[in-house]
């Protein structure tokens, strides 16, 4: 197996760009790190370009033999590569799935959520909950951001993740859609469950384009009885998706 | 108003030892940071000791009468101050609220939450849903902590937590007690909505202890219908708190 040892290697700084959402665009690929995350990869057969590792012994057969390249690297390569401060020395450069487009029945709409960690931990109870899409729209963070994909915590890779123009979608969604306001909006627990439905969930501090809340079924609203003024999105969000599931 | 230029100045360095938990324990002060929070001090009619400002003129006239010492900071003051990347140069030393023991019908349990983030948006949730009451078991973070003042957005002001051993809670507590635990576990659905409960929460990693769950009324669990391993606790305590209020 061949080592590197310099951050300046060229497969190293070609991954190092995939830190950047450009270059994810224009490759087509993204950068992963974690035992947890790639492992995910691996079994959702998601394509494994290189691997970068510091310790060879962990290595499973199967996902050696798996991905195209294998690179035993230094610590200093891992720290280049790293989003963390204590990096588990482990990446791979994988081909972002292309998700098939089917006839989905249960949709997270997400209308510009800038949190990468609200927008990973919504991926994580969408694919919890059982739905079958998530539609972002333009101007929403980045799935394969590497602070989206670790709060994921790798189901980013179990549930189709399409970025399309909402209100399109909602055009020719069949099926309840709900959106999420403060205003003009029901309490939530009076809206049954049901099999078919799309939840809109907006930006965190504007909440859902007021163009988009105008072309839904029911805008839905959580109730606080308490002092807080707001929910936090995920958390909102969870909570409806779970209600709406039954 | 005096003005402090110099982040050796003995205020501003008592003020930074409160960012120490053993600091804020031996005086029962913390360091609170941003005008939304120090506004939510406020308006909680939580004692202010001290307010570092930068901006002067977007100080507010009531609360510069309310707070004990007031003092002009300069940039350099407020970033040794700062928990955060770009500080709005607004920081409070604050005496951290006692609560009243009240009888109380809606409690939240936290068996050793290490998440500064899961924390504070627990609390906030928790203050949302109208609970009467946070407990944490000793071992979890501490809400006066800054990045778990910042998630839970003020609900540390609003709804009265203390640290107690949750076991000994537990046996005074007089209405169900819910569990979460993956196994042994009942689907949350299947409770209905009540007046009187206590929720029990566990570590990320490891959940609830085993003793605790030994000593519920009934164990919970949340349904997962996709691919995900599980939900984020936050998330996860967020679904059932709502599902207890009805």
């Amino acid at each position: 197996m061949e080592m590197i040892t310099s951050a300046q290697n060229s497969k190293v700084k070609n991954a190092n760009k995939l830190k950047k959402k450009r270059d994810r665009d224009k490759t087509g690929q993204a950068l992963i790190e974690g035992y947890h995350l790639i492992e995910e990869a691996y079994q959702s057969t998601v394509k494994i370009k290189q691997l970068f590792v510091v310790d060879v012994e962990r290595l499973d057969e199967e996902l050696m033999t798996y991905a195209e390249e294998v690179f035993e690297i230094n610590l200093k390569v891992a720290e280049s590569l790293s989003g963390t401060v204590t990096p588990q020395g482990f990446f791979a450069v994988i081909e972002k799935p292309v998700p098939e487009t089917t006839q989905a029945k249960q949709v997270l709409l997400v209308d510009c959520i800038q949190d990468p960690g609200n927008l990973g931990t919504l991926i994580r109870t969408a694919d919890a909950a059982g739905l079958d899409l998530i539609v972002l729209e333009k101007g929403t963070a980045d799935p394969y951001q590497d602070k989206v994909l670790r709060a994921s915590q790798g189901s980013v890779f179990h549930i189709p993740i399409i970025t399309q123009e909402l209100s399109e979608f909602i055009d020719h969604f069949e099926g309840n859609v709900y959106g999420t306001a403060l205003e003009n909006a029901l309490p939530y627990q009076q809206i049954p469950s049901q099999d078919n439905f799309a939840l809109l969930l907006g930006n965190e501090g504007e909440g859902v384009n007021a163009d988009l809340l105008n072309k839904t079924t029911q805008n839905l609203t959580i109730p606080i009885y308490g002092k807080a003024e707001s929910l936090n999105v995920a958390i909102a969000g969870s909570i409806v998706m779970y209600h709406l599931k039954g």
